[in-house]
């Protein structure tokens, strides 16, 4: 992209590399349900990764099938029919018959977009129990998950943009990582992944490079990982959400250090 | 909040200043319509300018009547009647008879958040015209905004959390700042404030301590405040929402630099 550049008093004229963003509009049962500003590629597992974040979908046996604007970036062929749909980025998720709730007007009115914070707490612990005890990770296992998730980023070095969200397993080995213009996109991508490759979550810690928020905490919680680590920092709504649901929040991951907000019993040394 | 804290291999117990968020419930003439997560304080500032984005209001005259609960933060007097509300952090609009559109289902279903980009670019195309030509800047004026942005903000300091957005004159003078743990928050209690004082926008400067995404795009072009200057980084979605409206983006705001991506007619020097 051609961009004027001024420093120092003086202007030129140069290229610069931009983030690519675009909505998706997700449908449901050929409803529209939601728009999503997010980063192209990985549509289907955006659009299932939401769906069990706001509670609609609990596993791929839930979906019935995908179909897919040509136009999308993906290719997951053994779930999809790519078809004619009007919209130019679209994803419609079809439900499998009696498998899930239908959206709550709760839901069609706000939550579509966990980024508002729109489902409350209480919305939360009415679909989810508190999360199982362990694993537990040793402590020094955890501030190298911050530079793993900065090196395996694609684009953030050249556009200074992408959030990223990466599923470690306790080793600190990467499962699963993902980029995305909107941190929340990122960890629903993660999610999504995983319901696809049928990885399972409740023995994973999921990194995210930005803040945890109340609604990290809550995407966590609704995918059953018990263990959530942030390069920024909490706030009073993601720390209390982490602790009614035993969900395990360190946060501030930075050098050789961290600090631990919640569910110390999880890391080994932080809860003596 | 005591916290455990990791370091090179040692573990402390100490006290740590997390940033508040709380969620607020958002009501339209007594009907549920959005749940935020926010920061608390100045939560009127934060209803109307959320609904001037969502373009449910135009001006102050738009609102008939504001309720808001008591254990809410604000104190607007003048418009406000205190109330039994039953939610414990919630605010109403009561709207002007026959003032402004009732929001439409898609407004329901999605963009109450306008994070999630859910007002697609026709739509907001279908609501507001190109911004008018002028004001014009000056280059050397823009550097200093992002130092004046931190040096006001008082929570980020000790939390390293909080979002600031700040209305400025094109002569560099803060008229209006606010911090919020949510970035699009952080814009529209400014905007909503510039409503309640009915301090005029389509003169001034909007700037953000963060990345210039689609969605705060989307609330400057909204709000008619012509220039937005971003410390972070714009996406390809921000910047054809820009060139469409005729905003003027500016983005990587740092030292004595930054980038032009639309409407460098206001920025001297930039369109040459």
């Amino acid at each position: 992209m051609k961009i004027a550049r001024y420093e120092d008093g003086r202007w030129s004229r140069t290229d610069d590399d931009v983030a690519a963003e675009e909505p998706l509009q997700l449908l449901l049962d050929g409803e529209p349900l939601s728009v999503i500003a997010r980063s192209p590629k990985n549509e289907i597992e955006l659009a299932l990764g939401l769906l069990n974040a706001e509670r609609v979908i609990k596993s791929l046996a839930d979906v019935a099938s995908l179909r897919i604007s040509a136009e999308a970036h993906e290719d997951e062929r053994a779930l999809t029919v790519r078809s004619d749909l009007v919209e130019s980025n679209a994803v419609d998720v079809r439900l499998a018959t009696a498998a899930v709730r239908r959206p709550r007007r709760s839901f069609l009115s706000s939550s579509a977009c966990g980024v508002c914070g729109a489902t409350t707490m209480d919305d939360l612990a009415h679909d989810h129990a508190p999360l199982t005890p362990g694993p537990v990770v040793d402590a020094r296992a955890l501030p190298p998950l911050s530079e793993r998730l900065r090196e395996r980023q694609d684009v953030f070095a050249k556009t200074g943009v992408l959030h990223a969200a990466g599923l470690f397993t306790t080793g600190g080995e990467l499962a699963i990582l993902r980029e995305d213009v909107g941190r929340h996109n990122a960890v629903d991508k993660v999610v999504g992944r995983a319901l696809l490759d049928r990885v399972s979550l409740q023995d994973k810690i999921l990194a995210v490079s930005g803040r945890a928020g109340y609604e990290v905490v809550q995407k966590a919680v609704a995918a059953g990982i018990p263990i959530l680590v942030a390069v920024g920092a909490p706030s009073t709504l993601a720390v209390a959400t982490a602790q009614r649901f035993g969900l395990t929040l360190v946060a501030f991951l930075r050098g050789a250090r961290f600090n631990v907000y919640s569910g110390g019993a999880r890391v080994r040394g932080a809860a003596g």
